[in-house]
């Protein structure tokens, strides 16, 4: 049931042509700053602003004939939803998609703009779950999980697919590669590409503190769950638990976890849009933020970051870049 | 004396592994918006963050072995300076970067980061050209200059090779290039490479309102002059008059030059901001600005604009974004 690098290159080629080969940026100045080489996967320039296009457009790829006129039902707080709603529409089915009441207004505006009827609720007292599966139900529509599927998985490895190239490409060789993680589905698709083709370099997820439950999954050898679902300002990276498959893969080839605070987060964030010139979301910018805060010694070293997605609102990038 | 196709490859052959390939980024909702397909090639994720460095590297490039220890001399707002401190320290020479007092306060940072030495003067009041020649005569140095010199317009040009490449590669024939011009090193590097590749595909300058001398001076058939030496927003764009290298390349090879307001710039760069996720400095906006604004009628066509530079101080991107 777990993906292997023959379904992460499967998943390539269905998105060959619709998802972009986001670059692996180099900035001297950062590179100064962490005494290494810091490599930045710009996945803030996919479609949709995020990987999550990748892991949505190989899912609804196979869905069966006879299953595509119920649509598609995504439960997400965003940027799986853009993804669902943008693929759906270029594969011909409908998407309808629940997301939480306090999504970010970037996030809820795109997702309709890609023709997607949307479902709110509220995260602290409504289960989602429910909501979808009743959804689900009646219209006959297949669900898009966002992160619990080898579909899924398989797409958003072929960012480390990418990754191993470009890097190649650049004469660098990976000590490591430090990726943020909600439910694991991303962070676990680049560790199964990576751990075939360059498998001296480790993978490390980055959660926002009090949310770490991969990293305490990871050290306890079991899914563990987070207390908190609101209080950070990754809105991206709040899944209360990682899910079984990322987990299962996790376990076997995931490094330590690392953690970053809102603050770190936030001066990420700055440092990508002076030197880099990416508009980096908070939950896209935890693998920056982890490096610059010294949780990764990159001394000597040579570390991809993945800056995973770059919806984040005006309003609040204008407070981060004041501060 | 005109750079040719051939001089604009050799320079592409320099910057391998030197220069970033900056990818040609496309929005759905973007597309929606203008009624056309919309490429736009994100020169602002070059290294030191913007295009100037590709002519920087290709010009010192070719600085004959006796006359590098006197180093370089450059004259610029701030993109060419940080393209010729980073290209000079790369090749083994020293850099010294005549820039206005005005500058950004990004770009005099990262110029002094990237290891250059640099010398202020007042916009309004100084010669810059003869604070240049000064300089270069007491250390013996080689002046950079920042458009007139055919290895400068042969490096930007490169950007319209990829451009080219990449189009075809998304299968889009390009109905036409806008892209912002201050000397004009940029527009007509472009051009010799489009009017050779695509010879079908129009050149079109944007820039500020009251900085057009491009577009008067190709109206008119000889090299006009700005009224006003500041007064835009965007700082990049400012140059008195067109280069005689590219106007004698403009004369044959651009369309008519368009203008946008600043307010349009910073619609454009909100816009970069949203749907690209790209932070994009006012000068780079123009030919985004133009498009969104209208000034070139996009519907049914397909249309490249140049993402030129991303180099903007936190605080007024923080601004423009709260408006």
């Amino acid at each position: 049931m777990l993906p292997t690098l023959a379904d992460i290159e499967q998943a390539a080629e269905r998105l060959v042509g619709r998802a972009v080969r986001t670059p692996l940026l180099e900035s001297p100045l950062l590179n100064e700053a962490v005494g290494g080489r810091v490599l930045v996967k710009a996945e803030c320039l996919q479609v949709t602003g995020s990987f999550k296009f990748r892991g949505a457009f190989n899912r609804i790829s196979v869905i069966p004939p006879e299953r595509r006129a119920g649509g598609v039902v995504a439960i997400s707080s965003g940027n799986h939803s853009q993804g669902v709603a943008l693929a759906a529409r270029q594969l011909g089915l409908t998407s309808l998609c629940v997301m939480p009441s306090d999504a970010p207004a970037i996030k809820v505006a795109n997702t309709r703009a890609y023709g997607a009827e949307i479902h709110f609720y509220d995260r602290a007292t409504e289960d989602r779950e429910a909501i979808g599966r009743r959804l689900v139900a009646e219209r006959g529509a297949t669900l898009v999980l966002p992160f619990d599927d080898p579909h899924i998985v398989a797409g958003q490895g072929t960012v480390g697919l990418e990754l191993v190239d470009q890097a190649k490409a650049m004469g660098a060789e990976l000590d490591a590669v430090l990726t943020g993680c909600s439910g694991g589905g991303l962070a676990t698709g680049i560790a199964t590409a990576v751990a075939a083709l360059s498998p001296g370099t480790k993978i490390h997820t980055v959660e926002p503190a009090g949310f770490d439950d991969m990293a305490r999954s990871l050290a306890a050898g079991s899914r563990q769950r987070n207390e908190a679902v609101t209080g950070s300002i990754c809105d991206a990276l709040l899944a209360p638990t990682p899910g079984e498959i990322p987990f299962a893969i996790g376990a076997k080839l995931l490094a330590n976890g690392l953690t970053v605070s809102d603050e770190e987060v936030c001066a990420a964030m700055r440092a990508a849009f002076r030197h880099l010139h990416l508009v980096v979301e908070p939950g896209g910018a935890v693998g920056l933020a982890a490096l610059l805060a010294g949780r990764y010694d990159a001394r000597g070293r040579t570390v991809a970051v993945i800056a995973s997605g770059g919806n984040v609102d005006d309003g609040l990038f204008a407070t981060i870049l004041n501060r």
